[in-house]
């Protein structure tokens, strides 16, 4: 008799499971349950939609070629039944078999299975806040929530929008709006973007970008209440903080799994999602599970977490396809790479940002390395902030942020590869990454950040942190922070601290003898290159090496006070 | 006494040494002996400066904030002498002294080492051939040739301007001359351009947007002479097959390691330049070589090769720094990584091309996968080929080409990192690159071509590439080419040969019994990821597997005749 295969959720990892298990195995029976309307869409799409950059939502369910992913699509090209509106209510796993309610009909039957896959996804967080059903506030995640979103969109330009999360899809709906014609505001619970993806420090060059181009951000204020305009409709968000009128508000809080029908049927799950093994085998044999709705594992930290991504859940698709066949296949872990582009503004990060590498127990060192992303000579060349995280004494490369107008998805994928292998910084110097003037500088941003921690490894400079010397600042403590630019820069761009002296880079050997003797000094450039340069002569002139420190990233990465000539 | 370190070469990885011993150790004496009149310059940008990307050649000895790299600045900035126009005559090993002529006064000097570095680079190939004197003919190697061509293409526009040499500096030129209005022509020895970076199919597609941008290759054809016009001035280039008017000749033939000085000294050469370790020592130990003039090594391979790249050269003079220093610092070598582009078509390559591989006696299974960049629903994901070569029992990557108008860099990059690291497909297959729409597709490329070759080494497919399914076309074989692509394709493009048959992928199944049951059947769609799925439906109906293959790549990758309808 032929194997059974049902599979719970028809998004991503469902229909790719199904399909690559039909590959496998052109005589098992295969069904997909899906309790909403279509299958197979590319909701990481929907922004894009918004934004006009995809003309038809329809699209989102189309193949390359313009064949819409439908039952009878399935059914031909697939070889795999799809059952639409029918959602599964409960497993029961002595009788191998799920009872599944249509939601068009009412009525309710029950399927049998040999190998089960769960696939039920994510749903989009909504805390219990004050006027949260209010008309006018959409959560963007199927595609019903795209179309209802551009209507509104459409009917009110000019109004003002509030994104409620600054997160990956929080910045996604960034440009779709602005390009609306909305004004925008972003209400971020911590006190700076992107928190689960970057560092405090490299979120900063993001918040400016978006100031400049008009954004309001409410960082550090939560939503307390939506209040409505007396027709059910959302008028005015009220934060800790303040009240920010609304025409439309978008709730981007972030998305959690949907583990209900796994843990009534006793499947082991955790707060990240249902438990699975490397196999994406759940805690029954004989039922799998992938996508969002499954626990990850970062791989450099080997901890459990929650990375809902289109690109993972494919992955998973394919393992569970081919272990559903008696295969025996494995998936590895995720780094948590995530990249967004808005405005123009490239952002990624792959692995741990120095904050998730402290938390695992690392011991870091960590480099701050902005830069162009092309030779400086080259006419289109744009700046990059780049923070690469490695193991203290292993060098193990732990991660990478990386964010700018310039390219940023070479660097981040590199990293990727790098960590996927257990790759050190010695690794990463060595690797032959490629150059032309039209793609990136003879040493590459990424190198030069190898270049960065080990010079800091091999004991040949100290740095400070931006934070760190901010701290000092503070606390007004009494040392020279050496400026060793050019006095065109200097004019441009300076500190306004009392502790900056000014030497330019080539007069620092003759100077030496002019800098007191007693005091700690912290060299810096523009983006701190030369001023390691200068913490080199200090100490080949004899100054003890405790006394002299550089900048991390200079004055282009700090995100503090700066005066800057319009 | 302070160690005495003599650099010979002041380009790329002669000064990046210097620098470096410098930054190590403040009290060595350290001179650099550059025969030209220029130091530390971006040769890797003249091709930009001809397109007008860089307006002014200073630009390529300037630093990022513009500070000219001159003698001063080596002198007060990174504390190394700098000898202009002073050339090394001869190493006299045991005195341990360079005979250095100073071109501009004819004197000569000796100057005693501790520590030599050999960093000669390369010159331009220049063959014996009848006319190559002739006025208006250059090399583009160093500043004088750039600014020497610039000028003559400013009184020129409109000329006809041939290159000769189809490798990367070839191609380099081709926008800067079409944008100044040449009438541009390439002769290529062999049958394809780039042919020390691409297999013959993939030069395809490259060849064919070029002859769309108005260019003429003349492959499969050498030079015989260039003809003057009776005043000196080159008229005319006369190759094997035809006759070229020429108002001005690039030459780009290839680099040689410029090699004499070493040998004269007795230091262990080859074809690929001087002899090193993994330090960068040559067979003398107090003397280290890098940069374009040294043999390199393949790390896939662990072949010998030439591999003339500004950023490997940055790397050899960072490790010789170190060890002239008393550290103990390696190279590991090169992937042969290269990336161009020319008008709007990026070409990147990196490991080894399946003809590289196979003459390196590896067994390789290949994957052919054009595709869109990004998701096809995204209005600027932009097509790319790629083709994937892994070793086909340990499924060990071996290397990378990616071509086209969209996104090739982080592709490359990542394959880059993978080699480095000694990766296998199912490394890459897991490996968490960075996704989201403006980016990349779900299922990155890369990741896609991982897929394939496990589907091949798994023996779920087999295929024919383009070239063995043309053999067997040409011999008139009797099978089926089962095109499985839907009607409106078809007509859009589609392939004149009898053995082909249209049945669309979601007739397929039902539609298995009118196929011929004695013939091998050849699935193919547009990129034959139908095709593959069209195979597994066939094999799945029990037709005997080795009746049945896919074609690689499908009809995009089919590089040879094909109807397409304007």
């Amino acid at each position: 008799m032929s194997k059974k295969i049902l599979v719970i959720g028809g998004v991503a990892c469902g229909p790719k499971a199904a399909a690559r298990a039909r590959r496998l195995d052109p005589d098992a029976e295969i069904t997909i349950l899906e309790k909403g309307g279509e299958i197979s869409y590319g909701a990481c799409g929907l922004p894009f939609y918004l934004e006009g950059e995809i003309e038809e939502i329809s699209e989102l369910t189309a193949t390359p070629v313009g064949v819409q992913r439908d039952v009878n699509f399935f059914r031909a090209v697939k070889g795999v039944d799809v059952k639409l509106n029918c959602e599964a209510v409960s497993i029961n796993r002595d009788s191998k078999t799920v009872l599944v309610k249509n939601s068009l009909s009412g009525g309710t039957e029950e399927l049998a299975y040999d190998k089960l896959v769960i696939a039920t996804g994510s749903s989009p967080v909504r805390p219990p806040i004050p006027g949260i059903d209010l008309e006018g506030i959409f959560c963007l995640k199927t595609l019903a929530d795209g179309s209802a979103i551009k209507a509104v969109m459409e009917g009110a330009r000019g109004g003002n929008a509030v994104i409620v999360g600054g997160g990956l899809i929080g910045l996604e709906c960034v440009e779709p709006l602005l390009k609306a014609g909305f004004k925008v505001h972003v209400v971020e619970k911590l006190p700076f973007l992107l928190p689960a993806l970057l560092d405090q420090e490299m979120a900063k060059p993001l918040m400016g970008h978006l100031v400049s181009k008009g954004v309001e951000l409410h960082c550090n204020d939560g939503v307390e209440a939506f209040e409505d305009d007396g027709n059910g409709r959302v008028a005015r968000v009220k934060t800790e903080k303040t009240s920010i009128d609304a025409d439309l508000v978008i709730l981007a809080i972030g998305f959690r799994p949907v583990t209900g029908l796994a843990e009534a049927a006793g499947l082991e799950t955790s707060r990240f999602g249902i438990k699975v093994d490397s196999h994406m085998r759940t805690s029954d044999p004989d039922i799998y599970a992938g996508g969002d709705c499954v626990e990850s594992w970062n791989l450099v930290s080997g901890a459990p977490m929650y990375a809902p991504m289109g690109s993972t859940a494919n992955k998973h698709g394919r393992v569970i396809g081919n272990n559903l066949c008696g295969w025996n296949s494995t998936f590895s872990g995720v780094c948590g790479t995530g990249v967004c582009k808005v405005m123009g503004f490239n952002i990624g990060r792959t692995g741990l940002t120095e904050r998730d590498a402290k938390n695992s127990g690392f011991e870091v060192i960590t480099a701050l390395t902005p830069g162009p992303d092309r030779p400086h000579y080259m006419a289109d060349s744009k700046p990059i902030h780049m923070k690469l995280v490695a193991e203290a004494y292993s060098g193990r490369l732990l991660g990478v942020q990386v964010l700018g107008p310039g390219e940023v998805l070479s660097r981040v994928d590199t990293m990727a590869a790098l960590l996927r292998m257990n790759g050190t910084i010695d690794d990463l110097a060595d690797t032959d990454m490629a150059y032309a003037p039209p793609f990136s500088p003879a040493i590459d941003n990424l190198i030069t950040a190898a270049h960065v921690i080990q010079n800091k490894r091999d004991g040949l400079v100290d740095s400070y942190s931006p934070a760190e010397l901010k701290e000092k600042l503070e606390r007004d403590e009494d040392f020279i922070l050496l400026d060793v630019r050019t006095p065109g820069e200097v004019e441009m761009m300076n500190l306004p601290y009392r502790q900056v002296m000014y030497i330019p880079l080539g007069k620092v050997r003759e100077k030496v003898s002019e800098l007191p003797s007693d005091k700690e000094i912290v060299c810096l450039c523009k983006i701190s290159l030369r001023g390691y340069e200068a913490a080199r002569m200090l100490q080949g002139a004899g100054i003890d090496r405790k006394r002299i420190r550089v900048l991390d990233g200079g004055i282009v990465a700090w995100p503090y006070e700066k005066n800057i000539k319009a």
